[in-house]
């Protein structure tokens, strides 16, 4: 990102800038982004989406194009409806429009939660390791950030954790289910117990709720809509990363809160209109899940028949280890041209489960780097 | 936005949410959207795009889509290589990459700057009437904000602004050329006293400067990159208000403070296709800002013809009055099918200049309505 000093303004550092004391020495977040033949690092869907869905987001541009001089549906009150609608189904809980609220990506959709409920001298709870951007977006909006520990073996301590949220009293409380980057779902009834016990808002992050056996907390929201939100996401199981849709399901009056901090027009009549047509191919775009599901089964036997050390998963990701120096693995993997992830927990790494052909070179590298392990 | 008790969660008030203190009775920002036959209420090029921008979006649609699983540039490289382009062949000031960042609307562009630069303990300064855009912005980041005065006649007295500047010491100052809804410039001169005077950061808003004579801010750069950002958009001029492509042009350094704030990946493979296939039909689309502007100068001169107090204008908007009741004004015009905005000035509304057809419907409703206000 650095430009020399013939660029204009080039002279300028970032230290002489006021920027706001906590930014100070902070890198941007985000995964490198290298050009690797695998790329099993930020939990994409590798199946790329069917020409018949591809056909019906260029036709939804066309008419979206034609039209790009004038501002968006500012409450994307189609879009909004067309997700309750295939919530409706994926669940069985009767949602209306009223119901939804999208943005671009589910870390807006999270952000604009912590603008509305959160702020300074609020706090936030979550318990980790868990999705590193929750505490990034609570430091974004000046929310402070109270770390919770999870269990060894990565798994939520239900009553250790109902005892946390009694003694901080958080405004908002972070659970996720699957958590990435560990695996693991919470049960409903464990998710009903933490949400009596939290006496601010809930939000439930369900960005990879697809690939699990385990219900929606969506069902709990007849009875805990005073302070339920579930967030999700179409970047995961609906292979539309590129699309950026994140969306969430709550108490209308949870939507209203949403409309208060939200940008005016924050989503573009594109993104409307391409995930309107994403959702009309649902079904074959969440084909894949089936097949993903049973490729992870098959990378975690396949690793830990090799000797790894994996932890159970819920998601299409699987962390396992134990490393004795997981950064110098990573570059392992990297260097036999299999990008994976380090999330910065201690002996462990992260893979997204691909195609086949993608885990057959992963599993073939964890071998090749399990024995580089071995002799060091 | 309100659900009836029998949505799901539906019987949740709002009032009852934990919601911050300082959103409690605030309604949603935004224009009414209504579905009348002449819209001249919210700045936007009412020529749609030609069919040959429209053909190239499609076909960038088609490309993007096909990837849509895959996480889009973080970086956004090639769309900010583009509109650096762009600038120096309208500026003549060669900026590169590095000098450009790009958001989903100016909206979100202001509202990284203000989360890098602003936050909880400093204050953003603006000259009031402006764009009403700011001060929400900057409440949402929890900026304190300061109104400062203009003239009667909505310009800048640059020495009272700057001995406005030298008290409060603002870390943000908000300048606006032109500045909406009143339509005056500043002159490159009172940019540089103005951002000499300036202590902290100085945001210049651009959004409508294609329709001005005056030169761009941007010119500026090589010797204010210190403390100079100024914010574009490609909603007003390039007509792809509904695409959500604000940009600014910065020294590198500031680029790299906001990638510390921007969600990761905020900026979709779709908008980035889209805004570069806008970019390289730009001529075509300028080509209606002469049309608009010679439009200006027939609207401004027969409102004044017909009586009206006209504010010079160098936007795409012309404020006028003076109503003794604007609100009901606003009303008269609507019940005639002419949909204008009333930016909460007193005695005055403000409208968007529109094509030959859409002027002449709402000139003749102006006649109507101001022989309705001397009756009245």
């Amino acid at each position: 990102m650095s430009a020399d000093t013939a660029t204009v303004g080039g002279q300028v550092t970032l230290d002489e800038l006021p920027l706001r004391d906590d930014l100070r020495g902070k890198s941007p977040y985000g995964a490198p982004q290298l050009d690797v033949a695998v790329r099993l690092n930020t939990n994409e869907n590798p199946y790329p989406p069917p020409p018949e869905l591809v056909a019906d987001v260029v036709e939804a541009s066309r008419v979206a194009a034609a039209e790009l001089h004038r501002y968006p549906d500012r409450n994307a009150v189609g879009l909004r409806t067309d997700l309750a609608d295939y919530l409706t189904t994926a669940t069985g809980v009767p949602l209306t429009c009223a119901n939804l609220w999208a943005a671009n990506g589910s870390n807006e959709v999270l952000q604009q939660i912590l603008q509305a409920f959160g702020g300074p001298g609020r706090i936030a709870v979550g318990f980790e390791p868990s999705y590193s951007m929750h505490p990034i977006i609570a430091a974004g909006t000046r929310t402070e950030w109270l770390p919770a520990p999870r269990r060894s073996d990565f798994s939520v301590d239900v009553h250790a954790a109902a005892a946390v949220l009694a003694e901080h009293a958080p405004d908002i409380t972070f659970l996720t289910s699957p958590n990435n980057p560990t695996g693991q779902s919470l049960e409903p009834a464990e998710l009903a117990d933490l949400i009596d016990a939290a006496p601010g808002v809930v939000v439930v992050d369900e960005a990879y709720v697809e690939f699990s056996d385990r219900p929606s907390a969506v069902a709990l929201l007849a009875t805990h809509g005073h302070k339920l939100i579930v967030s999700r996401t179409m970047s995961k199981a609906f292979a539309f990363a590129g699309g950026r849709l994140g969306y969430l399901a709550a108490a209308p009056a949870v939507v209203d809160a949403l409309q208060l901090v939200r940008l005016p027009y924050h989503l573009s009549a594109l993104t409307q209109a391409a995930a309107r047509a994403a959702l009309r191919h649902a079904d074959a775009t969440l084909a894949s899940v089936a097949l993903l599901r049973a490729e992870r089964g098959r990378v975690v036997s396949e690793l830990a028949a090799a000797g790894y050390d994996v932890v159970p998963s819920d998601a299409n990701f699987v962390l396992f280890g134990r490393f004795a120096d997981a950064p110098r693995a990573w570059r392992a993997f990297l260097d036999r041209g299999v990008l994976i992830r380090d999330v910065g927990i201690a002996e462990h790494l992260r893979v997204t489960v691909g195609t086949p052909e993608e885990n057959d070179a992963f599993l073939q590298v964890a071998v090749d780097v399990l024995a580089l392990e071995e002799r060091a």
